[in-house]
């Protein structure tokens, strides 16, 4: 069930904007215990929701790594985002109409700061583990750097410290392909959806790679030259099923806050900002990834004081962190 | 200097359909001896032309691999680009206006068989070496699967013998974009530029990947929050300066036969087809290439008799085999 938070003053954000109203939407699994040091905070990644259970199968159960007999879990809506966390859609207070294209700057620190709102809102001043993988890992690292003292583990699962020059170019590029759909900037819910699509199958491609496609769409032998190859068919199912259940606003809102990311900004450098880091922390990569290498997952612990690094080896990309989860569970259970 | 080759009767495509006119656009570096044993011939790739010494810097030099004073070298524009042979801005004889959108679908088949053609014409029976990288390898695998006895050496370059799952899925989400801007489709060269300038920044991130980026496009020290980050300029950049001097239906004719490639295809199937190459084979693998890895290219090469595989390392992915010509010049020049 989505619970909602009010935060009851304007939002400002690091840019300086305001968002005169802020509302958090976010999922609790399990209780918090009497001495209120069992939770967990999950960070999530560009289009998910505050709902783990539904989009990180096997992972909020008993007896997995985020079993809610144990542990209170959490997990805020982003802000910017279409699942109920202010955003693009949200009424502008001061125009009474929806943001839209007019949604105001957003950087992973606003990010990490409203997820710090709503833990103080909810009484959880000490965290016993914080999770995010890909862009939730942004949020964790950003939310760490911020609070070091709140948190007693970390859990960093193909992420980076800074936004690196590869990841801003494919999130330039989806950019583009929502923006040559010239109904971008048209004020209503489904503008862009044809740019949305393109978007998402840019990501896509690189969530997974060369070697999850190639595991996974494969032509049938009996092919004729007739049919559609299954990969065409792929990039443009998940295109069309990401449109039906989110908008181009928060997508590029939030693609625009990646390219903020930086642990280092303000705080002497990301090196610096990194040593600060006073949880018991884990770091994973996973083998096949072209967006986090290993190479960098690597580096990133190597930069964590006491920090250990584990590999999980998959054909799945990125993507290997909602796939591999029996190999997360293993890693992760004795580790929370 | 550009020239052309009239075909004297229409030319039937490999799906039934026929150009009734067929131009082959094409370039000549040096002269065919006496013996006309010396010919080297190039097939380009996407969106270059026929002038091999303009888009493939120190290779038709002097010394060089392509030495112009030893070897006669070819190379032909291919079916549907924009430079010279007949494509989608070339009139329909049948209407009197260009094909635009309706240009038939042709396939790297029909490609190599238009370089056939060309050499006939020139009086090349006999090819010294064949020369191809990226899709400009699929045109030379085609093209010596059909002709085995043509050709006395072959070097394919970051390359393969089919489309894989991960190459079609590439060129789909590059059609996406290219589709998501609604003036794809309309009568004029310059229809779906948008579209275009994204299709071109997502090629790019498959071209050069992670490290290539990570490489070249790093933000100045001293860069500020409202200064763009290099790497959204130059993907910016990029797909404008492609657009200043290409199409839309070109790239996409281009693209659509990229998914037909399978020198399989009515040969008893991929092994069967390279089986059957007898010319003396060097394959060459980039390092950091995420399109044809260098794990697929050892497989390439151990498909081919005979045929010798070398590793260019280097951090510019595909496009290695553009910025490497000192290491090319290297493996090439004692092989040709």
């Amino acid at each position: 069930m989505t619970r909602y938070y009010r935060h009851p003053k304007p939002f400002v954000l690091e840019s300086g904007e305001i968002l005169p109203e802020l509302t958090i939407a976010y999922h609790c699994y399990g209780q918090l215990n009497a001495a209120r040091d069992n939770a967990v905070w999950v960070c999530h990644a560009l289009t998910a929701s505050s709902d783990v259970a539904d989009w990180w199968p096997h992972t909020v159960e008993k007896g997995c790594f985020l079993d809610p007999e144990r542990f209170f879990v959490v997990c805020a809506n982003i802000i910017g985002s279409h699942y109920g966390t202010t955003g693009p859609l949200s009424d502008n207070p001061l125009t009474g109409r929806p943001y839209y294209a007019d949604f105001p700057r957003v950087t992973i620190r606003d990010m990490a700061r409203a997820h710090a709102i709503l833990a103080d809102a909810l009484g959880i001043d000490r965290i016993h583990a914080l999770v995010g993988s890909s862009v939730g890992g942004f949020q964790a690292l950003e939310w760490i750097c911020g609070q070091p003292e709140r948190f007693d583990r970390l859990v960093l699962i193909a992420t980076d410290a800074k936004a690196s020059p590869w990841t801003i170019a494919i999130d330039e590029t989806q950019r583009m392909a929502i923006k040559a759909d010239p109904t971008f900037g048209e004020p209503r819910p489904d503008a862009a959806m044809a740019g949305l699509a393109a978007a998402r199958a840019i990501g896509l491609l690189t969530y997974r790679g060369g070697k999850g496609y190639n595991r996974s769409q494969q032509d049938a032998d009996d092919r004729t030259a007739d049919e559609p190859h299954r990969a065409c068919t792929y990039q443009q199912y998940q295109g069309l099923k990401l449109c039906r259940r989110y908008n181009a606003y928060s997508y590029v809102a939030i693609l625009d806050s990646f390219d903020t990311h930086d642990v280092g900004r303000g705080r002497g450098g990301t090196a610096e900002a990194l040593s600060a880091i006073k949880a018991r922390t884990l770091v994973v990569g996973i083998s096949s990834d072209i967006i986090f290498t290993p190479e960098e997952m690597r580096s990133l612990a190597a930069a964590i004081p006491g920090a250990e690094y584990r590999e999980i080896d998959s054909d799945f990309g990125l993507d290997g962190f909602l796939v591999e989860h029996g190999r997360l569970n293993e890693l992760l259970i004795p580790f929370l």
